[in-house]
């Protein structure tokens, strides 16, 4: 038996007037979804826990059966395994724009003008030297990077150089605990960041950019910095070769993160324009190598925080349309649920449950018939945490251990 | 108020096919079941936790109010309370079978050709003397028996003697972890198995065994060393004077353990040819000099481990029939649940949730008309744990605690 998790991100909403009352989800056309409900067993999901809110990293982590108390030591990690850096337990990872100073070292754009791309500056800023330690800087998306620091006596506990604010200084690095790997560490990320200034400064593509009347990206501006803990890859924890198939950054990160192939889709864009036809049918086809997928579908949390509330409805019926691509598929543990709720009238994350389904051979049925939240609050799952989700999974797949004799 | 909880062993399971979807209990023709189900109130029970798979032992401790992950040290102390040793804390508790093996100490038989008992043996087994340990050895059914290790400087840290394969030679008893405490017990069970061995090879018992063409029951094969935890007992713990009505081993040991009068019903095998009516009415019986008797019937769990899917309905028919034996009992709450789900297309326990009714004068009704896994889905009670078992019961019976003021 072969198991398809798919995450609508943001899915879980609240009841709206223009709706007559319903969610989104409830207003949808879905005849597809509802057929899965009433074939299978629904509930109510709080990723982390009931009433907290909690962000796309912890969320995850917490669905995988990764307790983010444990695993989550800010975003760094995520994002630097994100763009793709193989990390190592004890590396530094930290998130990085690359933002235009002036020679007061104000800040005059945090992301220089919206840089298409800091790749031209990648190979350069992989030449700063640091006694000692070991610097790996890594481009992503626009002006976004990651910067892993790997070496001995090193520390997270550092604050961040970005003031976030447009017309403030830059801010010195300092360590935010005693002891001598924070200071080492704030030292440390000190000298690079004024070494990559100097690269970035005389840089060609800077240059250009200026005679372009374009801003240069001439500073580096980290922020969460996280040490990489030790996580025991999800192939092992479950015994499941495992593939992820997902559009944005931070979920293929976590993807790696956790061990899984991050398998690239063509049209995957991570937002609500993205092919989702495109996607499910490499679902499917991922499905012939693998025991598990994860796919990410982020168009129903865009459009919330687009507060776009029928753009959020459409995108469910395009999903439902989508979905039959999979559900042909013989002997598949489908789970489709969200990471959390994110209400269009809200345009954040809320604590709000998520509806959850299960669908497959061995899943008890409930009487639930439709694909809600409404509906699911009187599911057999019950309401339930992110940390039961694996648990439930592996007793429908036959692969739970025995506790006791 | 009295209170009679009865654990139908492995009850809960799955939709089954040629039920047309229905579950052996939700198939059942069952209307005093259902009429207790009509009059109190349902839900579905985890016994230790929501995607956990318990073993039976694991699974009881939880039900009776106490965390496995405190009081469950192996099997060993549960087997030794079966057959009825009375055990201290600390003491070192192991499962024993007599097995067969032949002059190279290569297992012939781990059961000695199924002998039917080992009482024989047990009392020139109990004179073996070993420096500063005492030993306690006690026979269980058929090949079985249990093995106390009693003094200071012990620790359940030791492999098994068992190879659980025929044809293997015994393993040598070695320490799993540094420090005395396990290299001595190692060396105390190695000593008492060699003295056992000399007593087995040349008891008169073996030679007539041998002349009538049987195995001899010459080794003792230990397994499943568990320290005695301090438990307290179930009567302190509640204020609850209490009896234990059980065919099987496991569950009278269990009784035991936690401090419960064990009682004997003859009839009660511990299989599904057990008698019920003999059960039940020992537990109206018992009704008059306790407060709370935990009832355990196992054919609902025997019946699903044989793939019997026709038998376990007619199994729970029958203890519908039954059931009007303890119904007429006037002031009393009867909860009945299952220790774990063993769904008969598995033919083991799963971590599927199982029913729970709860009846009786103070206990809130909610919908819930009929007994079964998806109806108790609807249920007021929620989806619990078996933490939260006791405590329900405690309320109804207007005996908790008040946490504050």
């Amino acid at each position: 038996m072969k198991t398809l998790l798919v995450i609508l991100d943001g899915l879980g909403d609240r009841p709206i007037k223009e709706l007559g009352g319903k969610t989104p989800l409830e207003a949808a056309n879905k005849p597809n979804l509802n057929q899965l409900a009433a074939e299978g067993i629904c509930g109510l999901l709080n990723s982390v826990d009931i009433g907290v809110r909690p962000g796309s990293d912890t969320s995850h982590l917490a669905l995988f059966g990764y307790d983010p108390s444990v695993y989550y030591t800010g975003r760094g990690p995520i994002e630097a395994a994100g763009v793709g850096i193989e990390l190592k337990q004890g590396d530094i990872a930290l998130r990085v724009n690359l933002g235009t100073v002036d020679k007061k070292l104000i800040i005059k754009d945090r992301r220089a003008g919206r840089i298409s791309s800091v790749k031209p500056f990648e190979e350069d800023l992989n030449k700063i030297k640091i006694n000692r330690v070991q610097t790996i800087f890594r481009a992503g998306t626009e002006h976004r990077g990651a910067l892993v620091l790997r070496g001995p006596n090193l520390s997270s506990a550092i604050s961040d150089p970005d003031p976030h604010e447009v017309g403030l200084k830059v801010k010195k690095i300092t360590p935010l605990e005693k002891g001598k790997a924070a200071e080492n560490t704030a030292r440390v990320l000190e000298e690079f960041v004024a070494k990559a200034h100097a690269i970035l400064e005389s840089h060609p593509h800077n240059k250009e950019r200026v005679k372009a009347n374009l801003l240069p990206a001439n500073y580096l501006l980290a922020r969460g910095a996280g040490v990489v803990p030790h996580i025991p890859p999800f192939p092992e924890k479950y015994g499941l070769k495992v593939a992820c198939i997902a559009g944005g950054g931070l979920y293929k990160g976590i993807g790696r993160l956790l061990g899984m192939d991050v398998l690239p889709v063509e049209g995957a864009t991570g937002g609500a324009n993205t092919d989702l036809n495109a996607k499910f049918n490499a679902v499917k086809k991922a499905l012939e190598d693998y025991d598990f997928i994860f796919m990410h579908i982020k168009g129903t949390d865009a459009l919330s925080e687009d507060g776009d509330l029928r753009g959020k409805v459409h995108f469910i019926e395009k999903v439902d349309a989508a979905i039959p691509i999979v559900t042909s598929v013989k002997n598949l543990l489908l789970v489709l649920t969200a990471d959390h709720s994110t209400p269009v009238c809200l345009k954040t994350h809320s604590a709000d449950p998520t509806p959850i389904l299960m669908h497959g051979e061995g899943v008890r049925v409930d009487d639930v018939k439709e694909f809600g939240e409404r509906p699911c609050a009187k599911g057999g799952l019950g309401r339930i945490k992110g940390a039961h989700l694996m648990p439930e999974i592996m007793n429908i797949l036959g692969k739970s251990k025995l506790y006791g004799a």
